[in-house]
């Protein structure tokens, strides 16, 4: 019997090649700008969104709205990945719709109307093309319904009629995911938190805020800039993205170094069931052990398990000295020394640590109008841009400048420029984010979004450049401070055949470091299958196990996260062999208990999980 | 139907009505200096040991050894709190082994030998005393097996034949807990993870430690210390207490102000499942969203749905700059407005944010030896003790000098007092960290550890001392930085009708609030049963979802946590009145897919629940 780790990647492979020589749709140029973002995309992906191709045939998704069209058409989505997105992997991602799930009846929409009145029930098509289609235009799904509930009695009664009706759902925010996760696949009824936009407490001495989950995330941060405070997390997309979103995303952004993810700063979670339970977490205690801490598992859960309603957060005060530096080093050794002695020297003010290479940096010099090299005179391999964030400017500048000078009297970085006001701190700034744009300009680009062990972070570049040698260029930077690597690999055109040398290559030696294949964006429909690269197939498993009992009914944003469709179930029908037949004659038995299959580190641990997943290759 | 909710509280109160009057063991009068804890003890719960009385009946847990005691005594325990130990409630604590689990036979020894060799299996009943007794001498079980693995192969090999031969197991590590979380009920096996203590590796440039869970807290940060790095958390049992044990009982301690829980420090564990599946969730990454973050239901979880067997950890440089200021407020809201100062002003250098009222100052002057008080000349009712820590000396003393003076611009401290060394820095902090020993010496204390919401945080001390009135000192104090509340209440003489007064009321008006009734302890055997208090029911369903889906012959750490035992069993046969009959003629039924019982947030979600709640009833 295979491993499955073996198999996962024979999939992919196989998959690429039936996919070979499909139609190509262009994306519009700038689509992230129509969605409100209020500032200049900073993070990767969001730069990504203004260059990315819309890669899903379009006529599958709008053919259903026409006569006639057969029903299988309708219910597949058959998407072809030749200008990929962001991380995206070739392959096969064909998947069927599951047909456990009902069909929107107007019976059911009058039901919504009941529970939420007119306006909280959209069915007119144009209004729908909004939030059936992802930030990227990447993914589209043709839902007929969207409900904006306003309260949380109102989720719950929907969700209660979903659960008992088997309708499929997709929990969204302000829909500005990068890996299709916000959207639906096929027709689920979209449940749009956006009018749950309440915020319903701060503590200024506690800096504890609670809102609604439909808060946008800039909204958020003005509220509490008045009030001294600042959200613990920031990214591109704030001026859309959801507080519900970024909960059930885990978003990473831009403080992560300082402030730490959401997993230590949300203290508080409501949650509604996908059977209509309504889970009270909503905690405002930065200590708190009675019993497991439940609301752990819905962030950063996608929405697959339960819909968030409410979050409690902690906020840290808003602090008014900010300095930036841009920093020349020889090599990577001396990047990662510079970081420990930054770290040590910095300490408490440190709030982004930065990285480049030398190609980085020239792609922008050489595509990105008014960008200017802070330091003419140096010609290093790496640049690093680091940021301190304090209360007290004359201590924090001190502090930078006594760093600085450690750092260039060990040789650890060979020169340095100190931003003396926000232009220049701007336009250091503008560097670093202005290499997804330039390599956008500069030709064909394969992006990757991997975490990685810091000392393994540059050495996939180095392997990766060696490996193509003259046939592209590789360039390397990203979020050092957080060991997560922007990869990308600029080459004349988009060609198939040379994809095949970059994947899965750059996934195996992401998986064998144990690094991850998602930082920051979650897995979503994209990657859901990609997941045995970062995580061990008994892990996965006990994610399963939490998804059908929390969500029995498969209703919570299907098809995402977990590889429960076509794919795993080949790998579950492979390790069954012949007892699969043996269990469906056998319908009350429980595997689990009964005997252990397939690989030492697998076993399906019910029955019905079987049913459910031959019923899915059975479509 | 009865309200829960009502319920438990009723238990509680019968409970309590039947105990009176039972007989009262003196526990020895320092206990905790013999298991080398290095340093004088700190924390709340740390000095409780020192003057705790010991309150089990020992000769229930004693005559096991005896030959002919009745087989009922041996399995039965039953806990009279009339010197009430740390937090402890009243009532009838009486737990009935459960008949599900094994009994320990001479083959299950020899097959652990089998597995771990002669030094891994201790079964003298002298070594094993140690290992049954709690920290506080308040729990005793009379496990006659310890197991002492080296790997995580043999926890996985252990655990599986203990799943399969369904022989409970404890998880244990330092044995430092206070809720009797670490020591077996009855007779389970001790799994201690003691032999298990190599460092794996560690990471300079990032700060990320590996190491196995036997590892010992205080070991760990001597080791980091001459690496220029330090441990996110500190605990007075730091000498004794592995990190294992830490991870399991979401250890808060010392650091958490300024580092976090360790929800968010610690980056990636190794369990095993209570089948011996082995869980790799080791990750070293800073940001990984690919699927749900499964290690974080391990933290806290008290080792009831896995034993952690290593631990990744994110630690922070170590700062070399410390200051201490001790203030005087004249009202609580004053301590408030002085802490959102702090928290603005001192920012990114604050450490530690303590309050006492002066109740608690008046008890350490009369009571602690060489104690002074550092106002002399201030007569106020509430102090402050405020630190920093920093990376340079001078910057950090300045701010802190600001902050002090605009603090007293405004009128929000009256008088304050900056150490001038680490002499009478300790000064300070022996005020706070001796309010323990001195409420010890003035009479009967009865103490509760408690997390509430700031602005709620001293009314619950006023409230008490108003129901009170002159019966007895209430004196408040706590770690103000995290809302966390040490109650304290000092009478004459321990009264059981003096505690009606106290008790529930002190955790109805805590729950009122959406407080915690254990902030950083867990719940352990203790508290399992006070979980509603602080959780609704929805939730505490939840999380025995959980448990059935990790543990479902329910093997590791039996008893503890979730209220699982006869108590829960009442609600439940209460709740379902004549629908249990019926179900228990129709064993294959899944409850949940087919009717919703009880109260609105109830419900049981599968026959074995049921099944297994009665057998233990009908014990």
């Amino acid at each position: 019997m295979k491993s499955l780790w073996r198999n996962s990647h024979d999939w992919r492979r196989l998959g690429w090649a039936v996919q070979r020589g499909k139609t190509i749709v262009q994306a519009p140029a700038s689509l992230g700008s129509a969605r409100g973002s209020s500032r200049p995309l900073r993070d990767e992906g969001s730069c990504v969104r203004k260059s990315q191709s819309r890669v899903v045939p379009r006529e599958l998704y709008v053919s259903d709205a026409r006569p006639g069209v057969p029903q299988v058409d309708r219910w597949r989505v058959c998407c072809t990945f030749h200008r990929r997105g962001y991380g995206s992997a070739p392959g096969d991602t064909q998947v069927y719709r599951d047909k456990r799930y009902a069909e929107l009846k107007d019976a059911d929409i009058m039901h919504f109307r009941q529970i939420l009145g007119e306006k909280g029930v959209v069915t007119d098509r144009d209004d729908l093309d909004w939030a059936n289609t992802d930030w990227m235009h990447k993914y589209r799904g043709h839902s007929q319904l969207l409900l904006r509930p306003q309260t949380t009695q109102q989720v719950s009664e929907i969700l209660q009629y979903c659960h008992a009706g088997r309708l499929a759902v997709v929990p969204q925010g302000g829909n500005t995911g990068l890996v299709g996760g916000s959207v639906p696949v096929f027709d689920e009824v979209i449940l749009n938190l956006g009018a749950m936009n309440k915020i319903l407490s701060f503590d200024e001495a506690s800096g504890i805020l609670v809102c609604e989950a439909g808060c946008i995330l800039e909204t958020l941060d003005n509220y509490l800039k008045s009030r001294g405070h600042t959200m613990p997390l920031d990214l591109g997309a704030k001026g859309s993205c959801q507080i519900g979103g970024n909960v059930s995303t885990n978003a990473g952004g831009l403080r992560l170094l300082r402030y730490g993810s959401l997993h230590g700063n949300v203290l508080g979670l409501e949650v509604v069931l996908a059977d209509g339970t309504v889970l009270d977490l909503l905690g405002t205690l930065r200590k708190d052990n009675t019993g497991y801490d439940l609301k752990q598992i819905f962030i950063g859960a996608e929405g697959t398990l339960g819909v968030v309603t409410k979050v409690s957060v902690l906020t840290p005060p808003k602090l008014a000295s900010v300095n930036v530096g841009f920093l020349a080093c020889e090599d990577y050794a001396s990047c990662q020394k510079t970081f420990a002695e930054a770290k040590k020297q910095l300490g408490e003010i440190l709030s982004a640590f930065e990285f480049l290479d030398r190609h980085s940096l020239e792609v922008v010099l050489k595509h990105l109008d008014g960008a200017r090299d802070p330091l003419p005179d140096s010609k290093e391999s790496f640049y690093l841009l680091v940021e301190t964030t304090g209360s007290n400017q004359t201590h924090d500048k001190e502090k930078l400048d006594a760093f600085l000078e450690s750092a260039l009297e060990k040789e650890l970085i060979k020169d340095g420029a100190v931003a003396q006001d926000i232009s220049q701190a701007g336009s250091f700034w503008k560097i670093r984010e202005g290499i997804a744009e330039s390599t956008a300009k500069a030709g064909a680009v394969y992006k990757y979004d991997l975490a990685l062990p810091l000392k393994d972070l540059y050495s996939l570049v180095e392997d990766m450049r060696e490996r193509l040698r003259d046939s592209a260029t590789v360039i390397g930077f990203g979020h050092m401070g957080d060991g997560n690597l922007h990869l990308s690999i600029v080459a004349p055109s988009y060609d198939d055949k040379f994809v095949s040398q970059i994947e899965p290559y750059v996934y195996e030696r992401t998986a064998a470091v144990n690094g991850s294949v998602s930082a920051e964006h979650g897995l979503g429909f994209m990657k859901a299958k990609a997941i045995y690269y970062s995580k061990p197939p008994a892990a996965v498993q006990v994610m399963a196990g939490f998804k059908d009992l929390l969500d029995p009914n498969g209703i919570l944003n299907p098809y995402k996260v977990l590889p429960i469709g076509r794919e795993k179930l080949i790998q579950v029908v492979d390790a069954f062999e012949n007892a699969v037949p043996l269990l469906l004659l056998w319908p009350t038995a429980s595997v689990k208990t009964t005997k252990t299959f397939g690989t030492p580190n697998f076993e399906v641990t019910s029955f019905d999980q079987i049913r459910h997943r031959c019923r899915l290759s059975w479509t």
